[in-house]
């Protein structure tokens, strides 16, 4: 009836982009040319990059070199264009829309494309039949995207809750262990080389909603739609939110968030408080971590790897090695041309538990006039701590409360500020319910 | 270049085997037929079991009924064969070939037939060019199969190793939890319906071993090989053990492994010590867990529910999902023909930390003779743990030892067997090295 799809036919593939992803890509495909089980050999017949006068491996630099990547993705010297340039504009965008027009399969590790135009290139991806993938898009290593696109289609998703920044995980995992503050920490990663000179992108949780972005899009058969997706970072995170959260039961992380209820999907990424012995708790460092949950199958839970050239260059070889099954599948799920975008939620009505972290003048009433701020919006407080005063900083203070709407909060968050007690204003982070 | 393969095509399928899961899968196509993104639609047009007799629904009752699966899986009045029969000889094994034979893909929740018989099945699949799935067969709902067969293959497998059957983790946890001995909880979890009724299959550690069979076949590019497997199951554990490993720190799981090192790859099934922070000692209930360990993506981890009718069915219906997108690849990551069963492996040299539990008569000299049986063969004491006298039962005494090779332990334990002080055999209880 069927016979292997060209089985034993050798792959050419075309890799823009030459970072430590790309040099390990080429470095497996060197050393393992025939990995792909359906039985053909992929080798890679042309590299770009932007500069040819950097340094590479010899294996590099003897390969056929194209000076724009839109010329190597469309050329004829290669069947799979591998695209490792990066950002959501620009050359990479160009390369991969050039590919997909001619019918060429393309795979990519760019999340921020994907995630701002999923859609747009699912289009031209159908409408020649190449395959589209990113599997090393997100979560590097750890097959999130295959999980979502393959093994789910069973079910029915109705969260997709994670922690999905290495380099905010890290951060935060730091900065508890060693009491320093965020600033200090983030200097110290960019010296690593762990953050890019321009952090904003991880610490501002863009990184994060890019990813979730496209799991969301996965998970509900929708298209990818950043610019719906809440995003907050980490940038106010305090060592003393992280040692009360530690006092409460809780640590903090940077959590995306992808949820169906009956009003919608909402997709979030936001600094949470995780309770000690939930699995999120347990990432450190520069893992990535996965909740999956679905109607019939209840709560998958996979971590691993969340960046780094091997298991991101394993992650793409994984994808040449679906290509070469011929496996015809849409891009998220459901055709391009009907893929709907998430609308943005009204979350005001939306309810979860929150911290709040208050610093106070040391004077008689303080903690009266705040309590009455909440008391008059209606929120209702589970939790009270106050620390010691440290020198001339005011009076901390950290209460959480009991399910609150967010406008509710928003508003009893606003009168507070306007007391001539705070010495600054209010800082909530949810605590997570996932 | 490539269109949607059979997009929009109804897809009939024949289902043989009508339990909780073949209940469930029927209710999940009749609910949801064009669940699958490749586009086309899932329709049961056949249905078999062991007796026509027995109260089902109506959807089931309605549908045509076939008294020989060999004739559903032969019929022309279905496109996909779906075996949820069971047991790897007889009617299941009988029908898998038959519908293999025409050409028919299949898929299968039967461990047992595919740990026995995979390589003989995967022949015959090459051979007509059918797929032959059995995502279900191995950890439920969690896709584990799909994890190895593609995700992983852009990387080299070293080690996998996991928690693989609910039953066993049930009880254990359960002797935990309550302090009850083995016979007292399996009677329990046998009246609960959790257990068959002949519960050797799973506290025997076979289920565990047709599973990880399974998963290093996946893993590693061999034929499955339960022959070669070694399994001890959980019947031998004592509450006193999970006590004592408790003090140590550790708690008890029936852990399944499949390790590649440069002898060659050795599988097996047992119980082990696993240190209490170790995320298989989370793994509670019918949970299951798995690490997968690949040399660049390094540690994956995923965990689920290992069992089911929901989640069980979401696993078949994901497989006819992928049915349809009209992928090939071989069975096994290598063309069938060419598949090497795993060799038993001398397992004398294999070198490892033990726990030992002694029941020794309450008189003077006894520890020293026990001491003087494991110096003299070389074998170095880690940690030794005396525990009050119980009425008349001697004293038990447990001691973890160093690395230590297993030829070595056991002509320790041999000689420890032999001292008059000795009221029963020492057992011995892997710490794990996971």
């Amino acid at each position: 009836m069927r016979s292997l799809h060209k089985k034993g036919r050798e792959w050419r593939v075309g890799v823009a982009g030459l970072g430590t992803v790309g040099a390990a890509l080429i470095d497996l495909l060197v050393e393992r040319p025939g990995f792909a089980p359906a039985g053909g050999l992929a080798t890679v017949t042309g590299v770009s990059a932007r500069s040819r006068r950097r340094s590479r491996s010899a294996a590099i630099s003897a390969l056929p070199w194209f000076d724009d990547p839109v010329d190597l993705a469309r050329s004829d010297a290669n069947d799979v264009f591998v695209e490792l340039i990066g950002g959501s504009e620009g050359p990479a965008k160009a390369a991969v829309e050039a590919a997909l027009a001619v019918g060429k399969p393309v795979i990519t590790a760019n999340k921020a494309l994907i995630a701002h135009h999923g859609a747009h290139l699912a289009v031209l991806a159908e409408a020649t039949g190449a395959p589209l993938l990113f599997e090393a898009a997100v979560m590097g290593g750890t097959p999130a995207v295959k999980m979502l696109r393959e093994a789910m289609v069973g079910d029915e998703v109705q969260l997709v809750a994670g922690v999905l920044n290495g380099v905010c995980n890290y951060i935060l995992s730091e900065m508890e262990a060693s009491g320093r503050g965020f600033a200090e920490v983030l200097a110290e990663v960019q010296r690593l080389g762990y953050a890019e000179a321009d952090p904003i992108m991880d610490v501002g949780g863009f990184d994060a909603g890019h990813k979730i972005s496209i799991l969301a899009a996965m998970a509900f058969g929708r298209a990818p739609t950043f610019a719906t997706t809440e995003v907050e970072g980490i940038e106010a995170i305090q060592p003393l939110d992280i040692r009360m959260a530690k006092d409460l039961g809780y640590c903090i992380k940077l959590i995306a968030t992808a949820t169906r209820s009956d009003v919608g999907v909402s997709v979030r990424v936001h600094p949470a408080l995780i309770p000690l012995a939930h699995p999120l708790a347990g990432v450190r460092g520069v893992s990535n971590a996965l909740f999956i949950e679905g109607r019939r199958i209840g709560r998958l839970f996979i971590q691993g790897p969340g960046a780094g050239a091997g298991p991101t260059a394993a992650a793409v070889a994984a994808d040449i090695a679906d290509v070469m099954t011929g496996a015809a599948r849409p891009v998220f799920q459901a055709p391009a041309r009907r893929l709907q975008p998430f609308a943005a939620m009204n979350v005001a009505s939306a309810e979860g538990r929150v911290y709040l972290r208050l610093l106070v003048r040391d004077e008689p009433g303080v903690i009266a006039s705040v309590t009455e701020s909440l008391g008059a919006t209606g929120v209702s407080i589970d939790s009270f701590l106050q620390k010691p005063v440290e020198a001339g900083a005011g009076v901390p203070i950290v209460l959480t409360t009991h399910a609150v709407a967010e406008s509710v909060l928003n508003e009893a968050t606003r009168r507070m500020a306007a007391l001539a007690t705070l010495l600054e204003p209010p800082r909530a982070i949810r605590i997570a319910d996932v």
